[in-house]
């Protein structure tokens, strides 16, 4: 009745500090001697209270855990069925997208959904399975808020019922599924559905209301309890579903837990996907870069007054005129000067700032194209940088080429990998407060697990594999001053070495991401040689593949040669 | 009635291929493809079998997950009381230790028994658990067998009945303890000890017989329970605690496992133990100083024809000399030409080889000091090394470099570390089969838990943290040709920083092995200017730290000028 708490991690605790007022207490995650939210709760709960939870919103796993933290306190959890929070929501609360559902060309995806569903059902017969729920998952994201729910690629992916800013940049929608050997039953909004949709889908999958999941699963379970008794197979659910999908199933006796083969599967592109990848960066460079150019012609020359609403809304129109183009992928973080230290500042029209063009401007921005996901990051300085901005941003720079040019055995996991990343930062005292990379759907979420590059224990998981698509991002952030980060998005796959130590396969990536590093902060006399030789090469790979774009724009195409020239110690 | 099965992981891969006969089946731990012993005996157990296990030699965790595993094959688990292995043991079976247990002075400790029991009372208080059974453990281990056991130094370890060859090496002994807010009860074999033990001891402790830990166990549980009912405080156990203790206090339902507190607190050293690291670890590195001199002279100038086991007859002998030494941490690996490749090989009279003095010669040793307990390895060539060999040395000297020089921030496991020794051999295609480091006792076993450096997923729990003493050791092995191996001991401490970015402290490490790192295995082009001067330093340091020890034996005094003289690109 006395108190409220946020808790979040590094990515907000700016923004967080900004926006809540006096009634809140902000529960910094990661931070030493900061209470969880769940220690927060318990301490709150002393003397054998009781904490509600809408177990819609909390993972089986994540509620058993609580409810035995409380009991050791004399407290309990309950799940309760009105969420609390849903009741203070006014008129002002957006609706739940109605946007119809759109069947995705194979020629894209690589697989048919009817090959993925074979897929997953020898998997299930593998793991001796009754069926998979298909559902959830919010994902591990590193910059941007994820929400991953199952998308117009029919079955692909998972879904949960939640309303965030972020549903519009990814190409999913609100759904569940359940496969068994013999049924793929689609839980899913009637007006969401198309008749080439239903065309599509045909025999192989049934359709059925959205809100019938849970009483489905139930009857399911039930039915399969009759026949078998106790020894009857569980349903597999993912580790990252609600409590309440779990329960209705009859409680963690009758399911097993697990990563979702689904997230397993998707993390490996197929070789269309990784052509599509590679093809819409080279579009989505040749975006960044007439953008890029513009933007230093209209603060440098011009002198226009721009704010970073504005400079975002250009970059998302010069995009919308690419092949393929279905949108962004998230919100365009356009950050100058200490904006760029707010790791997920969103600029807002009428709040946000005129870009300084003696500042840092930082730039993480990314799209939708039918063959592939973006997420790329630039940090450019239209004037001066100051030493410090100068060494920070080569730093960054090394972290980034460290693991461009990582090679490593099969079996490596990206948290291994991630202090390459950090280890010239971290010798200067200096670091950032959110993961090296994270996986990015093909044409699907830009932030997608299982993998990723960070330390997050769970990337201990799942080994690197050929095909992953990742993002490289480190970065360096001073509060109140400025920001720095360097993404390019690369793709994990197998490399010759000179000596070959074991039986297992080299594993190393190729960059598909292809914009300019801004040539002014790099320091190059803190570059080793071969790191220099990169920074050439990639200049020249950038050049090379985007050049032709500007055949009749002999303004772009004479910065894309300034800022793509050799540079030398 | 058909089938038997070895498993180990990759220090024993070519020792067990040599070693067991048709009738075994190895499970090579780790490697694609190859079945966990899990695996296999569930494979056996196909159609209803039964399979058993001494419940002493199998954790109360890995019992359980056996037995879901086991459970899904419609197979079952069954601890059996007689060891069946225990009964094939003819005469020739090794009698348990029967040395008297001593008491180790305050001074080398840092701390008395007593204030660490009140430590362990303040945790188990804060745990809200109603005692701590000492225990067991087979730590993590690098490079060699280790099994932890309570010590002569009264309580501050754990034991198990576990007979090991590397038992002779580590001075503690087999006892089990318990420790509850009120009690502290030793059990131990009555003939190990002594009056000057119990005058020790005291009030503090109660002594009773070995035998009757379980018996007790079981009462202190069941009279426990009969107080307090459901609500009864369990009791801690080790998560490395055998099953059939956690059987004797009620099982599952009423002991909470977790990691040892005990072993959570011996990992961080007292400032008399760290002191105690620096000194003896000088005292050390002259022995092996006069060894590899003497070494180098015997083969190399007067011919003399050594064996592997003469070599390391010589090194204890030299080591014993030196004040406060206690014995041997482990059996000395002398190791000549491909015998250097078998991680963990142990040279018998008879069957070992004739040092090469044109081949590398790794030597890995240490000893117990009562100031504190040494570990290194140290690789020579006293011919031409080939480019190869010359190669991957600088490739391994180079990973040491970079644990030895990584700074981070606090909260960084080991796990996280492993990479940066790694990543130079990984360019080239290279790598070792073992972790990088191990933590190390002070004057107890020369592998500890729970931290350490490399790619176990339990390095990832607890971060490196200051006062943990470990090993640096990364290596390349070329089977049937070479092995190398550079391991130094470092120390976690906190470190200053240019910059000082977050509230996090900084740490590094502190070196303090001393001894020559072979020149002539060194290829000074493939080093960094930092890498080289890292080398420099180093070996000044060595110098300047040893060379007293040689004033009166000139021939030690210029080899050890020669081998700690600057190189240069």
């Amino acid at each position: 009745m006395t108190k409220a708490a946020l808790s979040t991690d590094g990515r907000y605790f700016n923004q967080a500090s900004k926006q809540l007022d006096s009634n809140w207490v902000l529960l910094k995650r990661g931070v030493e001697n900061v209470p969880t939210w769940q220690e927060w709760t318990t301490e709150q709960a002393e003397g054998g209270k009781v904490v509600g939870v809408d177990p819609s919103l909390i993972t089986a796993s994540g509620a058993r855990s609580l409810a035995e933290t409380l009991k050791k306190n004399g407290s309990s959890l309950v799940g309760i069925s009105q969420n609390l929070v849903d009741l203070v929501w006014g008129k002002d609360r957006p609706a739940p997208p109605r946007e119809k559902v759109r069947v995705h060309p194979d020629n894209f995806a690589g697989k048919t959904f009817q090959e993925k569903i074979a897929d997953l059902r020898k998997e299930l017969e593998n793991k001796k399975t009754a069926g998979f729920v298909i559902c959830t998952a919010t994902q591990p994201s590193t910059l941007k808020p994820a929400a991953e729910a199952s998308k117009h690629r029919p079955l692909k992916l998972d879904s949960i019922e939640l309303i965030d800013d972020s549903i519009p940049y990814n190409p999913v929608f609100f759904a569940y599924a359940i496969i068994t050997p013999t049924k793929a039953d689609l839980y899913i909004d009637n007006d969401k559905i198309t008749p080439d949709v239903v065309a599509h889908l045909g025999q192989d999958v049934a359709i059925k209301p959205y809100d019938s999941i849970f009483a489905d699963a139930k009857a399911l379970s039930e039915a399969r309890k009759q026949e078998a008794g106790e020894t009857a197979a569980k349903f597999l659910l993912s580790n990252k579903a609600s409590w309440a999908l779990s329960l209705s199933l009859g409680g963690e006796e009758h399911v097993e837990e697990t990563r979702s083969p689904i997230a397993d599967a998707k993390a490996i592109k197929n070789d269309a996907e990784l052509a599509g990848m590679r093809a819409c960066h080279i579009r989505d460079g040749a975006a960044l870069i007439e953008y890029f150019a513009w933007l230093e012609n209209e603060l440098v020359n011009k002198k226009t007054v721009l704010d970073e609403v504005d400079a975002a809304d250009k970059l998302e129109q010069i995009r919308s005129k690419h092949d393929l183009f279905a949108g962004l992928s998230f919100d365009t973080i356009s950050s100058t000067g200490p904006n760029g230290a707010v790791i997920h500042y969103k600029p807002e029209k009428g709040t946000c700032s005129i870009i300084d063009p003696d500042a840092i401007y930082l730039c993480d921005s990314g799209a939708q194209y039918l063959d592939g996901t973006t997420d790329v990051t630039r940090t450019f300085h239209f004037g001066q940088p100051t030493e410090l901005e100068k060494k920070a941003f080569t730093l960054v720079l090394k972290g980034l080429i460290a693991i461009d040019t990582a090679v490593f055995p099969k079996g490596t996991s990206g948290f291994a990998l991630d202090a390459l990343a950090r280890q010239y930062l971290w010798k200067e005292g200096l670091d950032y407060l959110h993961g090296t990379g994270h996986g990015i759907g093909s044409y699907l979420n830009v932030h997608e697990g299982p993998i990723g590059i960070g330390t997050r224990v769970q990337y201990t998981e799942v080994p690197i594999a050929p095909g992953n698509v990742i993002s490289d991002e480190p970065g360096f952030y001073e509060d109140g001053k400025f920001g720095i980060r360097i993404e390019n998005v690369i793709m994990a796959r197998e490399v010759e070495t000179t000596h070959k130590f074991g039986d297992k396969p080299w594993l190393g990536f190729e960059h598909v991401t292809m914009a300019p590093i801004g040539h002014n902060l790099i320091e190059p006399s803190l570059l080793s040689d071969l790191e220099l030789k990169w920074v050439n090469d990639y200049h020249a790979e950038v050049w090379d593949k985007t050049h032709h774009f500007f055949e009749n724009d002999e303004f772009t195409r004479s910065w894309l040669q300034r800022e793509t020239a050799p540079i030398t110690k």
